[in-house]
């Protein structure tokens, strides 16, 4: 996996989406090494289809400055018909956490932000639930209560206390973004949604799914879109269970899923893993 | 799991279920006590909920005859209002194999019976394709081709090719069983559905897994019911999947799921260690 | 897993190990019946050696007051030369946490407990590194610290510090606890080691997977022995990884293997679920 | 995974490994450019420790012949002091099976092969139990019978049978390979040892894991070299156990984990995905 130091000093993502055809990696590598760049990792897919896709990430050390980056991102999209982006990767991704009563998923997250094993800053908890201060206090994170009374004021003043973020988390947030909010935000949001999607989606999963009888419970980190937990799939994870499990075992079962798909999707968003494609993710 | 000697000679089980209440245990081990049963292994459950419903597996060896077991059962199912059944390990149940174009689960199986690691014997194997003829005769086992062309013919000449048979496995057997024909047999089947249910019921559903992007796939292994994909679930499987695998790699990496998970279903069903309760399985 | 109530009230449990014989499930219900106990879970095994050893663990409700229970259980030990002991479940278990350098698995007991999904008391928190003072403060537990200079004077002190606890939690503690220690303690120490055990014995697990090139790594909770690292095995989990990982890889990846591996253990035992026999576990 | 389809028509590899420095992937791209191959598929690999060491497979499709790879390898390897291959994926790798009383890995092997599911030819069975004729003859494979008692005579043997192979498989060949032997067959030798290296080496694996009350058991497909039981490892699985489970469980349960462990690994090494450095692997 290669997880990123914290600091990831010199250290820079490029992500590049393109239709296939001989001579990409050749035409990207040649333009990384005339601005002296050190490729450490590069992955690469393809599609198997007709028209085949082009995806990449490389990871690379520059010894100088970013400068030549903008210019180079440029070039390619223009040689490539690309849609190509550089990252910092001594930037850590600013996040805000919605949460509403659970907070394993919460906890989980500053848990590890504060131990520098994630390449995340949190810059405010927000929440439908008013139980979150103490605990924001304790890792130095603003805290704002959000009423979950009116979805527009509640969605509006959320819009206001992330202006300076790149992702939001809903780290079980049990209030469905509404479109406009998602169009007006017009960055990564990501969920958990506890099942294993396409299985039980909306309300009560762990309920529908001791109700069918099933012999594994999962958990499903995905992008939030205006289809409600239908966007494209970041992390899936499954625990069996067995009949001597009642509803709160798989709900106790469950938070251990779900935490730990959410942390590995944001490991995964922040370190510039995942690119989208037709509502699917490459998990580089 | 002390997976059971193919011979198991004068080992016995006893499945029982009944209403939950105190005293339930000592009435049935007094029972077997009678009777010169020694008990080897006991399994029990009860359910949660406000009316629990007890259940229970006792293996048990008998030094003499199994005379007195069918008066032991009567008067168990008497007293407490139970059902319940015995059943003679020595006895292998009495399988058929259905099976179409795939035969991953048909091979499975046929090795696992001929390894004597399976508490099977195979009867017949039964087609709707007719490429099964030296593999049947490689393992001795008659083999009979049913058309497909008209479902109620097929299905009456398989009820009459099953006559002699404890149970009907469908091994990737891609035709539907009717309801008059799963009364008619009215003996369990078992199917194994090529994914993880409840999601991609019905045709294809490694392209519609495919299509979702998940990041896992799964294998079901079930009772047959009516209601197609929906009877009560004994094994499920899943592998991780990443963008990498094309549907031709879901397929494949499928087979093994899926003949692990019919396998072990019936591996359970042989041993007698499943209970069906309210669409749902106990398995011991 | 009928995970157990916090408060578990008027539940009970029987532990009870002896040499196997026809009759004893119906003996040990028997007196139980004749107390008026109400048996929700029971759970057997017999080991299928030459001279069979039987054990059980019963769950039961008492409506009335478990005056009889020490009486029983003396009882059942004298007909059966059985090891048995009853456990109240509205008790939880007072444990004392030992901890060095790295707080993962720290910080999810104490979440867990503080959630009320784990049947246990923190009484302790007891480290040879300062730096968790605050944190304790958080929880509401007392935090000592005790210096690694002299094993002798710590142990002593450790003795001092967990006078009233049932069970001591290393952890992550990276010191080796005597021979003297254990004996002079006297109840049950539960220890994570980090690695897929009989792997890895001994100093820098993940540097000696990484070395080897394995493909999963592993975590261990087991009781702790005079044997360093051989004592019985309670839970393993393992995670795949891959060339890619380096070994700063391999110790995040473990940080999860570990704490639920450690919880996992904790909450068998403190649900009762576990009996040592020969050194090695059954878990109920 | 993108699993090969078996007839790979110009379908070509490229594994090359070397010290890392900056526009060594521009340099292999642009060489394969300049031989109008196309690239389908390009994993990369850096070790991070002081003096990198870099690795690449690269699948590509030649629209004409494959005159010039020959040339293209030899100038990559002196202008980048690299070690390099060339494979071409329409000529499947030529296995020999050797094979002692257990069946169950070669059968897996064997009807993988015929089901097209594996780009490899079988040609020949080897065993030190006679046993084996007609499931050789069933498939069209000669088989030859090596007697045990001299170990010097039956290796000889072997080298005589196995003149046109790429590879040996030890499908659960009991016999201990001598260092003379790998050296002199100097190709690639695969093993299949029945416990998660490094626990349990050297015999009867399931007997120690029962001995010591682990809760997983394992399987390690890898390279066989003089040290036993210590070369490079390709593929390693688990499966989770339970006291319940005796010794023939284990071997029972174990049996699916060596020969799915056993058929990934020949999978990947038959797709030239396997580069050995320094007794470990990377596997693209």
């Amino acid at each position: 996996m290669g997880m990123i130091d914290n600091k990831g000093v010199n250290r820079y993502v490029l992500l590049l989406t393109c239709l296939d055809r001989p001579g990409i990696i050749n035409e990207i590598t040649g333009a990384l090494f005339d601005v002296n760049a050190n490729i450490v990792h590069a992955d690469q897919h393809s599609t198997d289809d007709e028209y085949g896709v082009f995806f990449i990430r490389i990871e690379f050390v520059l010894s100088g400055s970013s400068e030549g980056l903008d210019d180079l991102v440029d070039q390619l999209c223009a040689s490539l018909s690309a849609e190509a982006k550089w990252y910092d990767l001594s930037q850590p991704l600013r996040c805000s956490i919605l949460v509403s009563k659970e907070d394993h998923c919460l906890q989980e997250l500053l848990y590890q932000w504060k131990s520098n094993s994630l390449n995340i800053t949190v810059g405010s908890i927000i929440s439908n639930h008013d139980q979150y201060g103490s605990l924001a206090q304790w890792y130095g994170v603003p805290f704002h209560y959000v009423s979950s009374e009116s979805k527009h004021v509640s969605e509006e003043q959320i819009i206001e206390k992330t202006q300076s973020t790149d992702i939001l988390i809903m780290a079980r947030y049990m209030q469905i973004l509404s479109s406009d909010f998602l169009s007006t935000y017009n960055r990564p949001v990501i969920n958990i949604h506890h099942s294993f999607l396409p299985s039980f989606t909306g309300a009560k999963p762990y309920h529908q799914a001791f109700s069918r009888g099933v012999k594994l419970i999962g958990a499903t980190a995905h992008y939030a879109t205006e289809a409600l937990d239908e966007g494209p799939i970041i992390i899936q994870k499954v625990s069996p269970v067995t009949h001597r499990d009642n509803i709160n075992d798989l709900k106790q079962l469950g938070t251990h899923l779900e935490k730990q798909c959410l942390l590995d999707a944001i490991r995964a968003v922040s370190e510039h893993r995942v690119i989208i494609h037709d509502n699917k993710t490459i998990v580089f």
